[in-house]
């Protein structure tokens, strides 16, 4: 049984579906999302269906996998067996082998009042929501006759500065200085005001030093003020107040009134994990045996967002610190899990003493094949471990990368083709208010 | 002032930006809605941005059209003014001129408690909540172990023989027979049954009488059901109960039992028409004069679906019987209205007694270009009035003028493509249940 259709689930049902074992696929949603370009959904580049394929499409040709839609409630594995959340009662499903691959969502360390104010980017409904407020914020400009609230609409804040808090300033910027230049009447969009917030020391931590120059060149041509060494000390409707950057010697507090913020700062890992019973990090992400399985329970693996795994050993990559929440780990990790599992089951079915059964378990190893980030139109970041760089050249490396790993023949073709017209245009033309209401237009 | 932005709105606007006026264009979405194709979005062919394009940008280069994103409450004629739906209270909106294409809504035919178990299409939102529910009702059925529910879940109902409900109902039996078919283990898809029921003599009656047989003889090849000389008497959340068929000797009353039921029967005007204090026909439209303005105001029009117009004079297109609320229609009379705005202007501009004038007022002639509609693969419906053909041919018309009518070459081009996997893969790949909770998972 696997439970999660993302990056980590999909990779483990993958190889389970050439092995002689029954596969129960389980998510809530009836799709897998392309997570990397959800922040152009965010934006209006590219459609909700274009980064979305249906799991059972993905799985029609293996009869050994069966994909259900559902949203597990908890994990017994004394009997194991997964509960499911249901309006009736239904029963639990029982498992020889589990791969947990839940992920993660957004966590407001502590403030969960702010979710209101600053909307996160996990899920499509994230992304609807998000494109919907900034959407909103202009045409609520365009209606506002006091020159200060225009000014408040007009403000976009992004709380953190990892890759995607980056992406979404970048891609604010060109839309309002590019995208809506000529669409107003009553306000000029590039007057927009795009201010990117980090607490740590630098935006873009996990990239080398030499790389963040680049990147705050980039963001600064595009118009976005970047405030590192900044902490939020609250959220609320009209804004952030921000406290610190005393190295720069701004004021201790300050208020940065705006109409629309967005948080791309914490994560933590799903709910479900709690139900495992086994030791948590701070995240409450499980804490996992060198072979990704769980303490006294060599059946039940956790990968990707939902576990922390440090990785033993000597190395730039094998320093102790925790394996980052990227798609690259969750894949790595869950082909791990998945081809220890059918090791174990060709062990079953081998006769004894063979000496072709692998063993039942081996540690995790990671293997790093670098990173990427992307800032704006022709700016990028690409780590690849033994070179960094930034620029054209990076760019079009992120888009081959991410058009490449994009499932279905239909999604890349379409993708690109939207990339090309927005590419020349400078147009997204995806830029729907949906679920529209009354409230919306005053 | 116009107020709309479908096919009207957009046609008098586009008359407009060339003449010395200042154009005010209201609408409730920030979008204009292709609605030829709204059903391609609710049967997860096409995604919402494919077939919607933002208003501001199709004007952004005529400064004299404002755009602006609000819903009307009441039209003041006697004050010459427009009041909006407001959360706060905001000035009403004046106009020397105003045009009303506002278009239409469900009707229910007094049923409105219908409504709730039988959603019509006229919105985005109504796409996608009929994308999900055909979506859910297969990935219930999967879940379900009782055989008569998972028929029932099976079974779909399209109320109201139209091109609308043609369309719908061609479109699930080509999902249930070639999309889905590989993808579910428990249950068959292909067993499911969709019974398209027509209160009238026949379906699509609009088209001449030689084109029925060839309709129903596409739809029984995708197994449809047609039902025609049928009425629906209830419409609850396990069906609908249909009376009727006597010339077929069909029992009175019968009762099929459905999970997903569909509403393409029956129309209403725009609630705001009311508030012009004219007469209006059972269908809550406004009886226009012959050069389309309401009575007793002519710099007031109403155009489209929410006019009702009886072509006078001779001949097949002026038999005094309505025009159809078709695109057409609306277009040709929006654009009537449009010019004679303009010309109305241009003469208080004009030197007195000036030959080149036009008249104040020109009755409005429409002109049928004739109609089409599309059952399926390779299977649709023209009458161009001089000739009237099915089959391959109408087909590749239809696909060849939608392509055409959309608006925006990015459109074109995404849904060529997408048209063109569909065609070739059988795929429909915006198979997504978005706003999904946890009662729609059981």
């Amino acid at each position: 049984m696997i439970i999660g259709g993302g990056f980590g689930g999909l990779a483990a049902a993958k190889v389970l579906r050439h092995e002689p074992v029954r596969v129960t696929l389980l998510d809530r949603h009836n799709y897998h999302l392309f997570q990397p370009l959800l922040y152009q959904v965010a934006t209006a580049t590219l459609s909700p269906g274009d980064i979305a394929s249906p799991i059972r499409w993905i799985f029609r040709h293996a009869p050994n996998v069966r994909v259900l839609l559902a949203e597990a409630e908890s994990i017994d594995v004394a009997g194991r067996q997964v509960r499911l959340k249901e309006a009736k009662a239904a029963a639990p499903i029982g498992y020889d082998y589990l791969i947990v691959a839940t992920g993660s969502s957004h966590s407001y360390f502590g403030h969960n009042e702010w979710a209101r104010y600053a909307p996160g980017l996990k899920t499509l409904e994230d992304a609807l929501e998000i494109r919907r407020r900034i959407l909103l914020a202009f045409e609520r400009a365009e209606r506002e006759s006091d020159a200060a609230r225009r000014q408040e609409l007009l403000t976009f804040v992004l709380i953190g500065g990892g890759p995607t808090g980056v992406e979404l300033a970048g891609t604010l910027a060109e839309i309002a200085r590019q995208t809506l230049r000529d669409e107003f009447r009553s306000i000029d969009p590039r007057q927009a005001r795009v201010v990117l917030i980090e607490a740590g020391d630098t935006i873009l931590p996990s990239f080398p030093a030499k790389l963040h120059d680049a990147a705050r060149a980039s963001l600064a041509r595009l118009g976005v003020e970047v405030r590192e060494q900044t902490k939020v000390t609250a959220v609320d409707e009209h804004g952030v107040l921000i406290a610190g950057e005393p190295a720069k010697a701004r004021p201790l507090e300050e208020r940065i009134v705006a109409g629309t913020v967005l948080w791309a700062a914490g994560v933590t890992a799903s709910p479900l994990v709690r139900s495992l019973g086994v030791p948590l990090d701070p995240m409450g992400r499980a804490r996992v045996e060198p072979d990704l399985s769980i303490p006294g329970h060599p059946d039940v693996f956790v990968v990707g967002d939902a576990a922390v795994f440090l990785q033993p050993g000597r190395g730039a990559a094998r320093d102790g610190t925790p394996l980052p929440g990227v798609a690259q780990v969750a894949i790595q990790q869950a082909a791990h899990a998945a081809r220890m599992i059918a090791n174990r089951v060709r062990r079953t079915l081998a006769p004894p003493h063979s000496r072709t059964v692998a063993p039942p378990s081996t540690p995790f190893l990671f293997r790093d094949k670098g990173s990427m980030a992307i800032v704006g139109r022709r700016s990028a970041l690409a780590d690849l471990g033994w070179i960094a760089f930034s620029g054209t050249l990076a760019w079009l490396a992120w888009l081959f990368l991410h058009i490449f790993m994009l499932i279905g023949f239909r999604n890349r073709l379409v993708v690109l083709l939207q990339w090309g017209v927005a590419y020349f245009t400078y147009q997204r033309s995806v830029r729907l208010i949906t679920n529209i209401d009354r409230s919306d237009r005053s």
